[in-house]
């Protein structure tokens, strides 16, 4: 990826983190990512490829902080494992926080704009997908169709917790804790399925 | 309420779940509605007041809807309850869908338009209240810290599986299927803490 075609993402992310995607203008993007704004629509096209493009490039993002958490702290069994990785999103980092704003006003975007929709599925399946192998891994005896139940809910429930956290109305800790216990919920059924 | 005020929120409503809140400007509800602009400053000042009294008259619609649910099936037991009333939104009548849409939206709002938060705060004290009523009524022999959290997680997937639903990507009979497991799995969960 060129280093302006970089500038204009993270430009973009800041400012759908800052402002939402209806705060988003082509001109005001450009201006923020310091380039025209015709360089801005020679690599994007338009509005809706601008914001396909975001949402691609958050869950990069989020992939390669997820990453790097695990370097740091490199726990060793998958429950720690799947821990980190749910709760990730609720660290009260800014980069973290930009990232996870942008990704749920872009998810909550998608309900207008059906453009983003095939990228987001791609990204909430991935999310899926790796919550399954770690919860595979943490419960091998369970069966795939339960597994992928869990994960689902899993992940649907840290966008849940997300947006009240983000919306103000749920406190960070408050919110991992619950993650926290979810996960300890669905692995305990998981266990006495077997 | 007067019959042109409530004509206003029902226009708000159902132009926040077709176009967003980012769609919502004051002539165009006020034409949607019938009445002058000058009547939607004189019930409701400004954005701001009308985007917080929808929140509260869709969540009283979403009450309403959930009471004549009650009434028509007439379920005995709190898990049955619990159910109904966890499953509700995911109904897929157009006026459940729009108060839903409309909902989520105003939701996603709150990280960009603060003034929302107390009325969301309430409606989201209000749900997890409900559903607390609820669980222990399902399980008496719970602790009460036990019982609330799990009515917040479950509340907070609601969210999460709605929000993936009017998204687009996720279908309604499966957001259903997963709310349901949800709640038999957290009732489980309570049981084996007793």
């Amino acid at each position: 990826m060129t280093d302006r075609r970089t500038a204009i993402l993270e430009a973009s992310a800041r400012t759908i983190a800052r402002r939402g995607v209806r705060g988003l203008r082509m001109d005001e993007l450009a201006a923020e990512a310091g380039v025209s704004t015709a360089l801005v629509y020679y690599h994007f096209k338009d509005r809706a490829g601008i914001l396909r493009r975001t949402l691609e490039f958050i869950t990069d993002r989020a992939g390669r902080y997820a990453r790097g958490q695990h370097d740091t702290e490199g726990p060793t069994n998958p429950r720690e494992l799947l821990e980190l990785s749910l709760l990730l999103e609720f660290q009260d980092l800014p980069e973290v926080r930009e990232n996870s704003t942008a990704w749920g006003e872009l998810r909550a975007s998608a309900i207008f704009e059906p453009e983003l929709r095939e990228e987001l599925a791609e990204a909430g399946a991935a999310w899926i997908r790796q919550t399954t192998e770690l919860l595979a891994l943490a419960q091998p005896a369970a069966t795939t169709a339960e597994v992928i139940s869990s994960a689902e809910r899993l992940t649907a429930l840290r966008e849940g917790l997300n947006a009240r956290r983000l919306g103000g109305i749920l406190r960070p800790e408050h919110a991992r804790e619950l993650m926290r216990e979810a996960i300890e919920v669905e692995i305990a059924h998981l266990t006495t399925r077997r």
